[in-house]
């Protein structure tokens, strides 16, 4: 817990009033059911208000930065920046990966190294730390930990061609754009969707794939490598 | 727009900085795609920012609330608090419905009443609010038009069963309780499944309904009432 702390004030000037909420938001629900006569706090209740913290902020970050983009654009920016893996990442960033308490069987089979842990606690960290300060603390330590990496553009190698065949067309003013599945085959578990892109009514495109958003991604860079040739 | 300012002034103590946030806000897309030529924004990306800013508020209210709650528990209460049809009152409640811009075939259709569409401009007000001024102004708001009826119980007349097991349950330690699915009948649109809740391993009650979750609140309520006796 002091190495903690000691690295908090070192890396990024933090320091916290209330010490309970940090060590609150290093004890993973694993350690508090090993010792549960203790009634150790767990960091789930500070997960949720983390995550809630940090979807303003990237959102109105996101809001400022593409003032041109659409609601849906920014909703899939977002879950791609604010994902496990990704927030997973920052925390080894962090490296708060060395200080959660996690119980021994958590401990024996990789916990300490898992996406899904060290999410969380990435999120309990900053619902402690909104606690702990407000809302614009939270936002400096995103700024400084998060967002470098994302104007980087760390976030969108996941090529969208639905999105980039809609701002290729919207240049010539408004055009309809239209995805229709076109066949459907096989059982539950081994699906197979074609799909067809309309633009303005006329097929543009057509593409295949397991599920109808992967073959709508296709049927969209079809059309798009055509359209922009 | 003018009226709208002078409620917002009389009602709120509230005079935007920037008006054409506002204007913004209580533009609805029909409106917008109308008077395309106009190149009028409409508020789908104002909604974005005002349903980050209130998951949070609502999350912060609910965390401090509710000190004992797990997360699971807050996260069902937000979303009963959050979900449309309570926003859409609250913006009647503000009488923001007198002021959206709709498109003409919108208004035919009684959009100026639809959930929908309120429950968004609610939303989408937040956003404006939040860039005008900061979250506190956005909490101010959010407490005195939202907080009251929340504490007044009106967001919780829905019996969640399964909770209501669980916490029975937890009085006498740690149980575990699982819900198995024993049957799924009929065809895709009109399902009906069978769920037997297991207490420690042993059947405790058995519940039907059109949905797994339906099905899961019937077998939850009837363990609880055998277990409640």
């Amino acid at each position: 817990m002091e190495h903690l702390k000691d690295a908090l004030l070192e890396q990024f000037g933090l320091v916290f009033e209330d010490s309970s909420l940090l060590e609150t938001a290093f004890t993973h629900t694993s350690y508090a059911n090993e010792h549960r006569l203790l009634k150790i706090s767990h960091n789930e209740r500070l997960e949720f208000l983390g995550d809630a913290v940090l979807q303003l902020i990237i959102s109105e970050y996101l809001y400022k930065k593409y003032p041109k983009r659409p609601e849906g654009d920014l909703s899939k920016l977002r879950s791609m920046i604010v994902r496990e893996e990704s927030l997973a990442g920052f925390a080894r960033d962090c490296q708060f990966d060395h200080f959660i308490k996690l119980g021994r069987g958590e401990e024996k089979s990789g916990g300490r190294n898992r996406d899904t842990i060290l999410g969380d606690l990435f999120e309990a960290f900053l619902g402690a730390l909104l606690l702990d300060k407000d809302v614009e603390t939270v936002k400096d330590f995103i700024y400084q930990v998060m967002i470098p990496k994302v104007e980087a553009g760390d976030f969108e190698q996941v090529t969208d061609y639905k999105t980039k065949l809609q701002e290729l067309l919207q240049v010539n003013g408004d055009v309809e754009i239209v995805y229709q599945v076109t066949d459907e085959t096989g059982p539950a578990h081994a699906k197979n969707f074609a799909v067809a892109v309309l633009i303005n009514g006329q097929k543009a495109g057509q593409g295949q794939g397991r599920s109808k958003k992967l073959a709508e991604q296709e049927a969209a860079k079809d059309a798009f490598e055509k359209e922009s040739h």
